[in-house]
């Protein structure tokens, strides 16, 4: 089992915690918070898989794709009591989601042979997307909108992945590297209150 | 012509009459009905091929899926008066959909050689993503996120298609005999308020 | 460069400028507002090119598709002040980019051999499902079920182009009449308060 193959598993299993407990305010039940849930968790591969044209997507090839979106589902049911007291935790999945994400769509991208811009941006929307139809479907502004640095420090993260990689920097140390500096910048940025500048917010 | 192909148009008939009359209360004009008519229609099965990398989409390579859909917007705009008051045709125009649709989709996803739990997740797809898509667009909580039986009517379904079809049950009866549970199911949680508990529900 | 590649650029660009206007108002930040006007931009073409299964996408296959998408956001952003203030400007942008992508679209859709039922859908969709995106986004009912010429204005347009192109017209006269159409009919619509009767507006 590849490294890769590994986080993906790991970061669908957070994104599937974080799109369950999302709804849990909105009127809805079990199946909803798992469908959610599902969503959450293969909608930036989904979206990212289609756009580069590879098939069978990740979770139709693989079972335990699906298999990690079940176990989040029930982590999500079953400590839902405890998990969801903790706003921080929710946070901390999402971020662990979206860092490992950034990275792995940089990655497939670049093995498809798309140029740096695009596999920027397939990072950025692997990790947000999922995110994005999360939040759509709860009737939330979607976190990429609010004034928080999130895709931001996915951006962050694809480029440090793409210099690494041009300095040759192996696979695997670029994998975890990138990632964790994802996850620093935005629980640094939180943390410290820092935020980009709104739309016209200087005249 | 196919039992399949059949029930896909009528189904699609179905979808397209509970899309346009959705946003009958928004400020809305005819077109805006027959697009969102068009997008309930079309969302779920186009979803699925493009997830099973099935091309020509069903819409695109036959145009009677279309004039299905067109049929179906018609009957919207034309007996608009008498649809829209009985609020009960309209749950039935959307719970023959989702029934029909299920079974098509689990079907689809079997012949392209998925396995079992992605077949499930398919036909569930296939039958609500066009009413996520409807809901969406005209604002509403999707009704997938509500405390309903709707997606679980479609997962008793698609899990009986499979077990039936383990046992050699014929093709198209057991197409008609999946279908009816998914609808009955639906019906009668909807008769005698039967849900499923919300998230977090127990202590 | 073919005519069609530098209006699908004009277009982009236009379509990017609109998106990350669209945002200004949410509380939102510059990262933000790039990501609305990227989707905007991208988000019609992308899904045309699904459906109809072509790869890669064109802003994929083609850096200059992204640099449009970033020359219109930070148009957005260094003309801020004085774009926002002109609502009408903002109302040209969507204009101007719906009525090249509708075309784009037909002339896409024909040439992958679609008929041409599908190929006026696939001009609309082209056209309209980038701002549906970005309304959906920033939780705005989509302009396509407003009470306004909108997408019947693209759909005039795209009969328009199939019509000139049976009498064998030339294809860029072509894609600048039919295209002056859109806009033409759009822009006297809303100068002349022209709209559809809303569904079940009769008795």
């Amino acid at each position: 089992m590849s490294t890769q193959y590994v986080l993906e598993l790991i970061g669908t299993y957070f994104f599937a915690i974080s799109g369950a407990l999302a709804v849990a305010d909105v009127e809805n039940d079990l199946f909803g918070a798992s469908f959610t849930g599902f969503l959450t968790a293969i909608g930036g591969g989904t979206l990212r898989d289609l756009i580069l044209d590879s098939h069978p997507l990740v979770w139709i090839g693989d079972p335990y794709v699906l298999y990690s979106v079940f176990a989040g589902v029930l982590t999500a049911i079953i400590f839902f009591k405890w998990v969801i007291k903790l706003k921080k935790t929710l946070f901390l999945f999402d971020t662990m989601g979206i860092s490992l994400f950034t990275v792995l769509g940089v990655e497939k991208a670049l093995y498809f042979g798309a140029p740096d811009e695009v596999a920027v941006i397939m990072g950025i929307f692997s990790a947000v997307m999922g995110g994005v139809i999360r939040d759509t479907l709860s009737n939330v502004t979607p976190v990429i909108l609010r004034k928080e640095i999130y895709a931001s420090a996915c951006m962050i993260g694809a480029i440090s992945y793409l210099i690494l990689n041009k300095f040759h920097v192996e696979r695997e140390l670029n994998l975890i590297i990138s990632a964790s500096l994802i996850a620093s910048v935005r629980v640094l940025a939180v943390r410290y209150k820092v935020y980009l500048p709104a739309l016209g917010s200087w005249r």
